[in-house]
């Protein structure tokens, strides 16, 4: 069920999201959605050519996910003004990503949440972190 | 040509990315890529119903647009490891936006730039806007 703002507290570990493992095609699929054919993301070759084992996930992808997550969390109940992430590792096929939320902060004068975001993978390790500022009607 | 660390410039304007005009199936493989179906960005019927008058892109997609920007500046010269925008108008099918960027700072002693960065669309409105910290090799 979407968040509402009366029911936010500062402190409240909100409701992770497991995506589907992060797969090849979704890869050839985000670069023709985004434009960005970097090939190191597609090719393995050209990955291996560049000193990794294989290709890697758009670090967009990453961040897309956590902004699907924000969304979902408050459905068409809030607008996302603001979202700044930290890219720290790598993200490759087989991943399995968990976005997770806390609230941080509440704003009562302009019904604003600050979200604290990040993706996880599979074995705890951050991937993409960071703030969320979501505004609700 | 790359940005080298060498020749950033505190204030330097960088060469702008025109991306083609968003068009509807874009917003379906972007709505397949990232696993975000929400009908807002892909049903017509459903966006009239929500207040609009047709489809609005993924805020995110913008945001993508914006990290391929970046990335496409950068080339495999330098990391990004920090982005945070600001969403502040909608997208729509047939906007054409283009990705802007600025130097505003230089930190020599870890290879590191801070550019601001904005999607602006055909009107010249800004529709995402923020800043990306990049750390060259």
């Amino acid at each position: 069920m979407a968040l509402t703002f009366e029911h936010l507290r500062e402190g409240m570990e909100l409701e992770p999201l497991v995506k589907p493992p992060v797969d090849r095609v979704q890869l050839v699929k985000y670069a023709g959605a985004s434009g960005d054919f970097n090939p190191l993301h597609t090719v393995d070759d050209f990955a291996r050519q560049a000193g990794l084992d294989g290709v890697i996930a758009h670090g967009m992808l990453s961040m897309g996910f956590l902004g699907q997550y924000v969304r979902h969390l408050v459905d068409a109940g809030a607008d996302i003004k603001r979202m700044q992430v930290r890219f720290s590792r790598m993200v490759k096929p087989g991943d399995v990503l968990t976005c997770k939320g806390k609230v941080i902060a509440v704003r009562q004068n302009d019904r604003t949440a600050e979200l604290e975001i990040a993706a996880v993978n599979q074995r705890g390790e951050v991937v993409t972190a960071g703030k969320a500022e979501v505004r609700f009607f």
